[in-house]
C-alpha cells in the first residue's frame, strides 16, 4: 500500500483526492493546503483523511511514499524539490514547472534519488488519445502535419497565459502521440486586457522532417472548439473532444502522386497530384476516467520502480516548448530552436 | 449598354460568361481564349457572343468598354496593362496580380487613364459577408481578433501556393470589413510533395491595434472547414459558410473588467476579468448569386465613373500581404513589415 | 423548516436526497429504502440524516411534513395514500402513477386533506422548458404543431413500455408549454424482444384545434436524440436539448397568406401560401439545477399552502395520456379519447 | 438508338431533358409541353430537338420508342396509358398515379404489350440508398424499425398532400431496400391552411414481421431534416442526406439477450437484455447524378427487354399505401390493411 498526500485542495486537488480514494494499492493519508476552509471540506467528505496546513508535517511521515502536488504552477518547482529531498516519489500537476531550468533541476533530482517524478499529462490517458496514438503507430504514413483548436471563453488567469493554460495539453499529446519531437517554435498573440498576459495565441511547430505542427488557443472565444486535425499520407484523422462518443474518426484520404503537370487555361493544375478517398471509421474508445487511470498507473511505478508514461521528461520537454514559444510570442513569432539534446546533460 | 469582353474560359470565365449575359447595362461582345474547343463551347451556349484566340482583335474593337481578365494569375498583368493602353475598363480575378509591383503599376496605369480597375473579391459581395461589415459597423466594440480557417482536400495547384489560392479570400474579406490594415505579418507553411508549393500555411496579421488576425488555409485537410471567429469587446461573430443558411451567428459575449485579482489556491485567477453572456441571433442574409451583384456594380462603376468596393487599390493591399507572407514563410515566420503609406506613392 | 423524508434510494432518489441536503427551508430527516447497503451508502455521506427500511416508521415521525417517494412505479400509488392519509405532503417521482384511477385517487385523497400533492416533472423547471413556455406566451400565433423525438441506446425496462418510460417527458413538457390540452391520442409500436414491454413508440395526439402532437420515442436508436419541434403562424421553435448552450432557437419563418392559386405545368403550386424567412435567435438560459428549483419550490408550498406548478392534476394528465396511449397502441392506432372533462368529478 | 420524348418541361422535366441529351444509347426527339414560352426556351437551349404542344404529334412519329412523363400527378394516368396503346414504353414520375386502380391499369396495360414501364423512384439510384440496400442484405440481423424524418419549409401544393409530395421518397425508398412489404397502414396529419391538403402527417408500416416502419413529413418546419435510422439485431445504420459526404453511417450496436431478470429497488431492469456498441463506420459512397443512371438504365431495359428496379409494380406499391394513408388520415388514424396479395389479379 503506498501511502499518498495531495498538496493543494483548490480547483483540481478535489479531482486527485477523489481518484485516489479509490486508486488500488494507494492509501491517502493527508491533504495539505494553505487555506482551512478548503481543509474543513475535505474533513466533512473523508473523515479518515488527516489535514494540514503545514507541508513539512506532511513530508515528516514516514507513511507518506508519495505527493500529488496541485498548487499554482509557480509554487511547483519548491514543493516537487522539497518532496524529493525528503524521499518521497512525486505526481506534479502540468505544466511541470514555471522554466525549464526548474523541470531540469526537478528530473535530475528525482534520477539522483530513485524517486518516481510522473507529471499530469491527463489527456494521454483519455481513450481518444491513446486510441489516436495506437491509429498512428498502425500507420497514417508520412505524418504531414498536427493542428489543434483549443479556444472557448474561458477564464482568464492572471498568472500564466493562454499557452500555458490551454497549449499545454495539445503539446503533452503531441509529446505522446507524435513519432518526432519539435525543433524549433514560431509563436504569435496578443493580450486584450491591460496587466494581463495573452489570452489568444498561435503556436508552428517546426520537426526534423516535413511535419509541421499547429495549436491555437483562445480564451475569448464565442464558441468551444476542442478540434485536431492529423494528415498522413496514407490516411487522416479528426480528434474532436467534444463529441460525446465519435471523438476520433479516421478517413481513409490522402493524394497520390502520378504523372506529369497538364496545363489548364485558368489554372495550371499538377497531374501529378491525385485525391484518394475512401471510407471513414469511428472507432470505440475506453471512456473510463483518464485521471483514475493514471493515477493507478502512477501507484504501480512506484511500487515496480518503473518510468511513468508521462514522466519529467516528458513533462520537462512540454515546460521548454512554453518557455520558447513565450519568448517568440514576445518577438512576433521569430524563430526559437529548441536544442532538445542539451536539456539534460 | 456596356460592351464587355472576357479573356480566359478556363474554371472561372463560364462563371462571369453565365452572369454577364444577364448583367442590365452590359452586352457581352467577346469571349477570347487560347484553346479552340474553349471557344467551340462558347458558340454553342451563346451563339451571339463572338470568340477569338487573339486579345488583340478584342482591344481593337471599339466596342468594346471593359475587359474581364480570368486567365492563370501570371498572366494578369499583362493583359490587363494592354486593356487598360487600349482605354478598357478592366474587371481582373483575384490575386490581382503575381507581385506587388505589377499590381502597383496596374493601379498607376488605371488613375492616369481614368479607367475604372476592379478586382474580382468576390466574397465581399456575398450577404454573409456584406452583414458581417454591417454588424461590425454598428459596434462589435473594439476588435480583439479575426481568426480564420479555411481547410479542404483540395485541388492543388502547380504555380501559386495554398496561401495565394486559398488565403486570398480571406485576406479580401478582412480588408472590406475590419476598421484597420495590418502593418506587418508572420508565415509559417509546409509543402509536402516535393516540387510544389506550400499545401499548409498560417498566417498572423498584426495592426497598429491590439487587433490579431490569424488565417489557416490548407489542401491536404480530411474534412472541408469555412469558419471565421471575430471577437470583440461587446460582441463576437461566427461566420460559417458551410451552414446553409445561419452563417453568421451574432454572440453578445464578452469580458468585463471590474475589482482586484484574487488568489485560489489552484490557480489564481483574475476577479478584474468577468464574464458576461447573452442571446445569440443569426440574421437572415442576401442570398443572391455574390457575382452577379458584383458585375452589376462594375457595369455601374463604368457608367457614372465611381469607384467599386473592391479597386486596384484593395486588390493591391491584398496582393502585397500575400508577397510579404510568402517571404515570411520561407524564412520559419520572420516578421514582415508591410509598409502600407509607400504602397502608392 | 420543512421536515422532510425520501422514499426509494436506487436510481433518482440519490438525486433528491442530495439537493433536499441543500434546499433552504428543507430539513432532510429520514431515507427510507427496503436494501440495507443502499441505506449505508446514505449514512456514510449523510451521517445526520436517519435511515430505515419501514416506512411506517417514518409516517409515525410527527417531524416529518413532506415525504418524497422515488420507488418504481407501481409503489407510488400505495406508498402516496399511506403518507397522505398520515397527512404528509407529498412529492412524487413521474409518472405519478400506473392508471389513471390510481392518480385519481391520490388527487382527490390530497385535496380532502388540503395536503400538497406535487409530481416531479423535472424537465419543466430546467430553464429551456421554462423560456420555451415564455416564448410561446408571448405568441408564437396559432400554433400549428409539436413534434418530440427522444430517442437512444438505453436502457430496456422490464416493467413498463418506452411510452411511461421516456414520452412521460414530453407529456409533462407540453402540459406546461402548450395553452390546450389534447383530446384524443393515437399511438402505434412495437416491442422486438420476446415478453418485454414496447421499445420503441409513436404518440400522435389531437385537440379541439387544429394543432397536432407527435412524440416518437425509441430505446434501441444508434444515436442519441433530444428534439422538439414547435410550428406556430408566426414563430417556430427548436429546443434541442443535446445542445450544450443553444437548446432554444426561434426562428422567425412560417407561411403568408395571400393571392388566388396559380399553375405550374409540373405542380400546381397554391399561391395563396407564401414564405417568410427571417432572424433566428437563441436566447440566453438559465442554466441552474431543475431538481433543486423545483424541491425549493415544492417546501414554498408546503409553507404557503399553495399550489406547485405540476400538482396532482397535471400528473393526472400524463398518466391518463400514457394509459390511453398503450391502449391505443395494442389496437394498432386507434384513436382513444381523452374525456379530459371527467378527470376529476 | 432509343428515341425518346419527354413530355412536361415544368419543374422536373428540365432535369429529364437535360439528362436524356447525354444518355448513351438516347436520342431526346420530342419535348411536348402546353406552354409556348417554355417550348420556347428548350428550343433555345437543345435547337435540334423538336418542340410541340400537341401530344398525338409526339405519339404518331415513329422515330419515339419511349415517352418520359413529367406533368402534374393527375395527368400521369391518362398520358400513360395513351402512350402505352400507342406502343411506346413508359418512364413516369412519382407517385406512378393519383390512384391505385389508375396504377394497376398502366402495369396491366404494359404488361399486355410487353412494354417497359419503369416509375422516377430517383433516389433508389443514389449512391446513398443503394449503399444501404447493400449493408441490409449482407445483414443488419433482424430489421427492428425504419424510421425517416423528411420536413422542411416548403413549397405547398394545391392538388396533393404532403403525404404524396415527402412521403412517397421514403416510400419508394423503403421498397427498394426493406426485404418484406407492409401490410397495413396508420396515418395522422393536418391541415393548418383553409382549403389545402394536409402540410404535416404521420405513417406508421405495419409488416408480417416485427419490423416496423414510420415516416415524419412537414412541409411547415423550421429547418430541413432528411433523417432515417434503421434498427438491426446486429447493425442500425443513420442515413442523413444533407450530411455532404457521410450519408450513410453504419453502427456496430444492439442489444444482446442474457441471463434473468434483475430488481433494482428504483426501477425493475432488464438484465436479460444487455447493450453492445463498436466501431462505427461511414462508407465511401458513388456520388455520380441519380438521374442519370436510372435514365441510362432505363433505355438499357428498353434494349434488352428487361424490367427496370422501380418497375410498375413499385409504383403501384407505393400508390397503394399513399391510398390507404390518406384514407388513414381522415379517420385519425385507423389501421388500413394493404391486402398487396390482391394487387394485381
Amino acid at each position: 500500500m503506498i501511502g499518498v498526500a495531495v498538496v493543494g485542495y483548490g480547483y483540481w486537488g478535489p479531482n486527485l483526492v477523489r481518484n485516489l480514494a479509490e486508486t488500488p494499492g494507494a492509501k491517502l493519508i493527508w491533504v495539505c493546503d494553505l487555506k482551512k476552509d478548503r481543509l474543513a471540506g475535505v474533513q466533512l467528505r473523508y473523515p479518515t483523511v488527516q489535514i494540514t496546513d503545514d507541508f513539512d508535517e506532511v513530508l515528516r511521515d514516514p507513511r507518506v511514499d508519495a505527493v500529488a502536488i496541485a498548487t499554482p504552477v509557480s509554487a511547483h518547482y519548491m514543493l516537487a524539490m522539497k518532496a524529493l529531498m525528503a524521499g518521497k516519489h512525486v505526481f506534479v500537476e502540468k505544466p511541470m514547472a514555471s522554466t525549464s531550468e526548474e523541470a531540469r533541476r526537478m528530473v535530475e533530482e528525482a534520477a539522483r534519488r530513485r524517486l518516481i517524478l510522473a507529471v499530469d499529462h491527463t489527456f494521454i490517458h483519455t481513450g481518444a488519445v491513446r486510441k489516436m496514438r495506437e491509429i498512428i503507430e498502425n500507420g497514417l504514413g508520412d505524418i504531414y502535419y498536427y493542428d489543434s483548436v483549443r479556444v472557448n471563453l474561458g477564464l482568464f488567469q492572471h498568472d500564466v497565459s493562454v499557452i500555458w493554460d490551454l497549449a499545454v495539453h495539445d503539446l503533452s499529446i503531441m509529446d505522446y502521440v507524435l513519432p518526432e519531437k519539435p525543433v524549433a517554435v514560431s509563436a504569435t498573440g496578443m493580450g486584450h486586457v491591460a496587466g494581463e498576459p495573452e489570452n489568444i495565441a498561435y503556436l508552428t511547430l517546426f520537426f526534423e522532417s516535413k511535419l509541421i505542427a499547429h495549436i491555437h488557443v483562445n480564451w475569448l472565444a464565442p464558441v468551444k472548439v476542442r478540434r485536431t486535425l492529423i494528415g498522413g499520407s496514407s490516411k487522416m484523422i479528426v480528434y474532436d473532444d467534444l463529441e460525446p462518443s465519435e471523438k476520433i474518426k479516421v478517413y481513409d484520404k490522402g493524394i497520390t502522386l502520378n504523372g506529369n503537370p497538364q496545363t489548364d487555361g485558368e489554372k495550371v493544375y499538377d497531374m501529378r497530384v491525385g485525391y484518394r478517398t475512401g471510407d471513414m471509421y469511428a472507432p470505440q474508445l475506453d471512456m473510463t476516467e483518464a485521471l483514475g487511470r493514471e493515477l493507478k498507473q502512477f501507484v504501480d511505478c512506484v511500487v515496480t520502480n518503473s518510468q511513468p508514461i508521462a514522466d519529467g521528461h516528458a513533462g520537462l520537454r512540454v515546460v521548454r516548448i512554453l518557455e520558447a514559444a513565450t519568448q517568440s510570442l514576445a518577438q512576433r513569432g521569430r524563430v526559437i530552436e529548441l536544442e532538445q539534446a542539451r536539456l539534460i546533460a
